[in-house]
């Protein structure tokens, strides 16, 4: 008995949901969960279904593709476990975060490999005894570095990226190669405080909450689809290190959250923004 | 063009999306916003469904009705405004915010009438014209008080009731008259602080947050199926005195969300519990 | 016996707790409550004293006067109810919530007049029998028009002014009559979203929160000193419209919040940011 | 230059706060930072000052000593890391972000020994090189295996223990080992849930959040003086294993921000509850 999740995302059109599900009754398939999102303002429909039986998948994506109005888009997915590459540089407490959860089984991810361009982290890998790749970028070019990245990333096919404070901006012929998959950590409620020393930019305002964004990375930096924000409350009292300190827990909770979305394919990116089921 | 809710609840059975969004395809309709769930440990199953367009309800319900299976609901509902009769003793700020609310549009209620315990709030209802019966309960047994309200309240035929800090106990016999649409606001974050004298209890016992639970009433006190909760952070500083002022800005907030949840006709009631979708 | 409030602010020096505290122990002075703040990247402390006796004031001041370092403030308030004037265009909810709190006790303010450009809340104002002041600004200067509505406020003595949806950017010249003493809300969680139209910024950047802030005007647009901020989650499935409506009832809950704060006395601006006790 | 705090807890009475600073002032402390609070319904005070500079502790007590009233308690301490050993079952998560937050810093504790009545969980303890106790309770009185587990605990000295996710129930003989130095972390927004399976009892409630406290242990299960409480919001479409699932973030935060508190010197207990400064 498989256990698939259909992802839908075509035009909108009258009959859409009675056309998918109905492909599914044909195929004998249980629904356990449904959910449908239509963007009025782009006329586009989205439809995440949870499906269990057994069955014939090519049959069922052809099938489900001849009731599909043009420009759809359609895949069958497993949520759960998959497999990420991350990115750090020197800051512990998100990879740490992640590391943890993925060991009791908090997060659905499964870390096949660590690159930093500091070595400040690989104790903490070898712990859990995950491959901690050095790629220093002293007296590299940012395209030599990145390649060499690249490379060390492609031997372990993940998913998804996951950049966790890494530090450096990605040249857009490295985040092409891995359009809507890599995911990033951003140390502000944006768009407030985009670009650098957000804590000291918020400590300066004068602020009474701070946040973290988890998003998609797209070629612009500090874009690119949101997929999860939280905050906390601060006060006078904080300087801007007491406002970072605090935001590091937010950070590596809004990471975690993000991930655990998008390893259970609760989230299909459109745009600049994302459907998060 | 007609916009109406379609809910349904009934036993899950394979196929249930697409037949009941198929009836909803061969009469035209176009389907708004879609909602399912189906509680697995009672194997039942749930739906809302938006839909617009022209259409025969009568001739729509029969259609949906033969494809359900046994014990079954289902009914066409408008969302928006509904007739409430708010019930209330002497404090004033759960009504003073529905009043305000339903008069700029921030609440899809249309307040037919207030009845009071006491006259307290008389010239609250009078500043916005909506008749106010005050109905002591001095010299009066339980059974004789509650007639009195009850024939008020049926010559307003409201859709619910909403006890907006109203502090007497209601009989058996008043609620089984409005079975699932009495809505009530208790100061706690329930199950905790059940009873009397709530925010003296969570004085006493030190805790670090207070709550509202708004819920509909059934025939146990303080039980009933709950639609909304929310919480405030409070320290050791406060008295017993401002924890209760405190709670009252998360009472009203609370019931005014619930309220509006059962406007817009997203909460389903079952057994002791609430889909709210 | 009198129950003030004693706000100082000076440079940091050894021994102010003490030496302040010692001042109202010599007046026969009970410090109900007392909190301090020291800025050290200024070098600048803050202290809140609630006071509680008969005792001379004057003698008082001077003598703590006589305590304390150069470029010292000093000052004795009462905290509780104070005078505010409320400046209004046509959206109902902020002024509302700000009537029906002064009325039933929510709110520690004297609502003594209502300003708008628009006359579109004379009715809500005429509930609670508040003089409304309908200066519209068709026809008229800027300058000119905000010379009307200045006069209409000095008649009415305000402690504080209080934009309460005032969508008309006040100059330099009309903040300057009132430094520090007016309030606004802004629609959006500050730095974020400036300027126009920030619900439908928030829904073409596809945030997962939104917010609101409660600041004191200077002559920076969007800037000034910032009391209060508040959030709530949204996701994918809300209208910029949407974003709207439930961003009113984070506006109205922040600006109340950011009031109360103030009318206790709990609120020292210095620079562009507040100490809040 | 020492860097200490000092806790005071005493009868209420005028002057106590130019007093105790008076007494700092002599000795040429500066006083970084001052929190007091009176509870008037027991006419009771606290203060805690973070004092720095070079003193004489032992004078500086016993000056403070003197200007007291009676049935005082008083005591310079430490603000920062200090020695936990924890007590588990079988759980990860919480002692899993302890051991991660104490590697990284975000934790100012060093555990210093971990206790186990199953040996789930030493090859965590092991990849952090901390020793881990397996004591079984297989086959001894509750006596014999509490005596067990307090010779390894004694020997270890620590300043405080941790019961994260240690399902047995200490005995009031245990428990008064260590007063006001066990902090348990428990399994709901007490006291709602007080005893067995609270996420089932949550469940069966259909409540819309559920929570997490931290609390001393005392005598009386479930009660205790609360530290830090925190709450997340729920609907019906978890089931009692998602709740529990979920309520796992909520443990594991909540467990380590009340360390933070405890170990920051900012908590002091009486009676049944606590000031957290």
């Amino acid at each position: 008995m498989q256990q698939k999740v259909l992802i839908t995302d075509c035009a909108d059109a009258p009959g859409l949901i009675t056309k998918i599900t109905g492909v599914c009754y044909q195929h004998g398939l249980n629904i356990i969960k449904n959910s449908e999102f239509v963007d009025n303002a782009q006329g586009r429909f989205f439809m995440r279904t949870e499906l269990e039986g057994a069955f014939d998948e090519t049959q069922f994506l052809a099938d489900i593709d001849e009731v599909l109005p043009p420009q759809r888009h359609c895949k069958l997915v497993e949520k759960g476990v998959k497999r990420i590459v991350v990115m750090v540089t020197k800051e512990a407490h998100c990879l740490g975060d992640l590391l943890m959860k993925a060991y009791y089984g908090g997060l659905d991810v499964e870390i096949t490999a660590i690159v930093g361009n500091y070595d400040t982290l690989k104790p903490l890998a070898d712990k859990f005894d995950i491959p901690f790749y050095y790629v220093s970028h002293d007296g590299l070019t940012r395209h030599d570095h990145e390649q060499q990245v690249l490379e060390i990333i492609a031997s372990h096919q993940p998913d998804y990226l996951v950049l966790a404070k890494y530090m450096r901006v990605l040249t857009p012929e490295f985040v092409e190669q891995y359009p809507n998959r890599i995911i990033n950590i951003h140390h502000s409620f944006l768009p407030a405080f985009i670009g650098a020393a957000p804590y000291r930019q918020a400590w300066e305002r004068g602020v009474k909450i701070i946040g973290a964004t988890a998003h998609f990375v797209n070629n612009c930096l500090d874009e690119g689809p949101i997929i999860k924000q939280d905050v906390i409350p601060v006060d006078h009292s904080y300087s801007a290190e007491e406002l970072a300190k605090c935001g590091r827990d937010v950070e590596k909770s809004v990471l975690s959250k993000a991930l655990q979305l998008v390893m259970q394919e609760d989230v299909i990116v459109y745009g600049n923004k994302t459907v998060v089921f």
